[in-house]
């Protein structure tokens, strides 16, 4: 970036007014009530400055002002005031699609969640119809938002590939989807007009864990989903990676094994083969109707089942490709590997030091997800609140959204 | 970036004016002769300050001004002049060390290469003896620089994991080096205090392409190198992918077989097992004690020797899997696979449109180096480079810096 002499004219002054905003409002969202004085020491502002901030997102409705709840006294005596996000402001809705069923939550900033609604998916997953059932969902919990409060966005989790540019679905194979653009079709059985952000799951779990989660200020992670297939979030350098597309991180069509079983992919010995749900289900006697329920069926166990230390062994060194490729400080297990990893850790470690090269091992850490089952849904919030993080007075000043009551 | 209110003071424009001289010399740097027409436009600042910064960058030696070669002629009527690296400027030295060779080469701005010097490494691999025949290979080709020209700094890829915090190499397998830091090893060799920065050979393969060579404006591309061992250096969304420690793109030990061939490093079925320099060798006939010289063994050849269509193929579902995790835009075939490649084109692109999926598949193309052999040893002199781009005020000012003659 190039700083201009030219700085200190209206127009820039309204820039560096509305970047300062994003700056405080970012702050606030994911440090959560932060004090005057530190929102100064942060942002490299003076008082006035900050106070005065602070007193436009207020009127916007994005934040509150409360005495800090520390009890540091500044200057004169007199206790700073905390900048929180507001209970009541401007809400996403975040949408997690898995094969078997919808979550849908009404989320606002600082990932505060004030309502979820969930139902199974439909034997049925055409597109439409499913599209449909998100519809009303979102509805359901947009309604119960308070008045005048504006839905700023929807964001969509997805399993499968999606192409960053506009959201297509290029392959979601355990819903049978390929080329399926979910937004529109949502947004036409809602029948309002507000932005929609369509994710891949593994992502959107990357980047929640990464904000707000057991990744905050891990700089390199990578967020292993397992839900009927398999994929990777990574964050690196504290930059989610997309690839040219959108699409790096599909680590379940890694080859394990050259003449392993056949994967729906079309290919043999597919990491998602070996580790995917189906061959956990036969292993654990979850008959396959019951595919997608198999992380309940894995939170019951107290004790690993026999054969289930194999698979996890298979996942470690599954993994290992996946430590020597990226480098992560921190593997997070998502989705099933979180029942998986705590009935077999040994098995998992195992594998993984079987395989991963001794300089990228000895600093990767494999974790449960800070968030529990909510990374993935609390990730499409992300998404769907970035441009109301990076220009809240350009999001709110646009003339179409209104509140969906 | 909170971009503060307190702009304007002294301090504050000094920190601007040295920020926008690195952007000046950067972008020379990267782009070749610029007009100081093309610089107001790029740098969004006016003409006389675009004047005074390229003024005080040729008091600095670091570039001349000559009449624009387009001959474009700007308000008045007078010709524009070209901004252009210095030919007799400072100066990094450049190391590709190799497992047979090291290459040498004293390399100014705009990656012009001036002088050259190779020499084979002796059987005995000892890190001291190798650090010493850098350090003289270093000398000859600095002290033919134009006197008065510092060097600034010595750039060395090794084939290895490279520790980037200290450039440690934690694992070299083929020089059969283990945590081992050949900066001061070279330094005290060549008796000169001068700045030593280290990398991975491929990492720095790929940088090179990115900056000067075949991925110019290409955000997301993946440089495979195949010397005795196999790597890749990969660029994502424009930045070098590092990963934690710096190990990031280890690829050569991603499983492609579970019951392959035992790999160096302790395990089984490792790409580079499959297509390592060693079956390459034994395919085409190349007699183990000439492994390293496999490059050259495979450029003499004018069609493809029988067997090495298959290794292509391996190659290709190699590269799948490669193209899944991180969905780049262009893979470089670097190294011997530069040759293999050529030899082979329909079996590589055959094994890797058999394993990738489709979305990424459509997106990425195999590419030739566009730097040739050449590409690591210019990534090497971009690294030691970096310092004087981004301050080239602060270190010419340094006081340590000397010629060596």
């Amino acid at each position: 970036m190039v700083t201009s002499p030219r700085l200190g004219t209206g127009a820039n002054q309204e820039a560096i007014r509305r970047h300062n905003l994003s700056t405080m409002l970012r702050h606030v969202h994911l440090a959560g009530p932060t004090s005057r004085a530190e929102l100064t020491t942060a942002m490299g502002l003076n008082r006035s400055t900050i106070g005065g901030l602070a007193g436009e997102l207020a009127e916007l409705g994005l934040t509150t002002t409360a005495p800090a709840s520390t009890g540091a006294r500044q200057g004169a005596g007199r206790p700073s005031q905390s900048v929180a996000a507001a209970d009541d402001g401007p809400f996403v809705v975040a949408v997690d699609l898995g094969v078997d069923r919808i979550i849908v939550a009404r989320i606002g900033l600082a990932g505060l969640v004030h309502e979820r609604a969930e139902e199974p998916v439909g034997g049925d997953r055409e597109a439409w119809r499913v599209a449909a059932d998100i519809a009303a969902l979102v509805r359901r919990v947009a309604d119960g938002a308070p008045s005048g409060a504006p839905m700023v966005g929807i964001g969509i989790a997805v399993p499968g590939l999606v192409r960053r540019r506009d959201g297509l679905v290029r392959l979601a194979p355990n819903l049978g989807w390929v080329d399926v653009s979910p937004g529109p079709m949502v947004l036409a059985a809602l029948g309002v007009d507000v932005p929609v952000v369509i994710g891949n799951d593994a992502d959107l779990g990357a980047l929640a864990e990464h904000h707000r989660g057991v990744g905050v200020a891990i700089e390199d992670l990578v967020y292993v989903s397992g839900h009927v297939g398999v994929g990777a979030g990574v964050v690196a350098g504290g930059v989610p990676l997309a690839g040219a597309g959108g699409y790096a991180g599909e680590i379940g069509h890694l080859r394990l094994t050259a003449g392993g079983g056949e994967c729906h992919c079309g290919n043999h010995g597919c990491f998602e083969t070996a580790v995917g749900a189906s061959a956990i289900a036969e292993t654990v006697g979850c008959p396959p109707e019951r595919l997608a329920g198999l992380e309940a069926v894995l939170e019951a166990f107290d004790t690993a089942p026999p054969g289930l230390g194999a698979i996890g062994r298979e996942v470690g060194e599954g993994l290992a490709g996946i430590v020597n490729a990226f480098n992560p400080r921190m593997v997070v297990m998502g989705g099933y590997f979180r029942f998986l990893y705590r009935l077999v850790p040994g098995d998992v470690t195992a594998g993984l030091d079987s395989a991963t090269l001794p300089a990228p091992r000895e600093s990767v850490t494999l974790c449960l997800p800070g968030l529990g089952s909510d990374s993935v849904l609390l990730g499409a919030a992300e998404l769907a609140l970035e441009p109301l993080l990076a220009d809240p007075v350009g999001v709110l000043r646009a003339p179409r959204l209104s509140p969906t009551a």
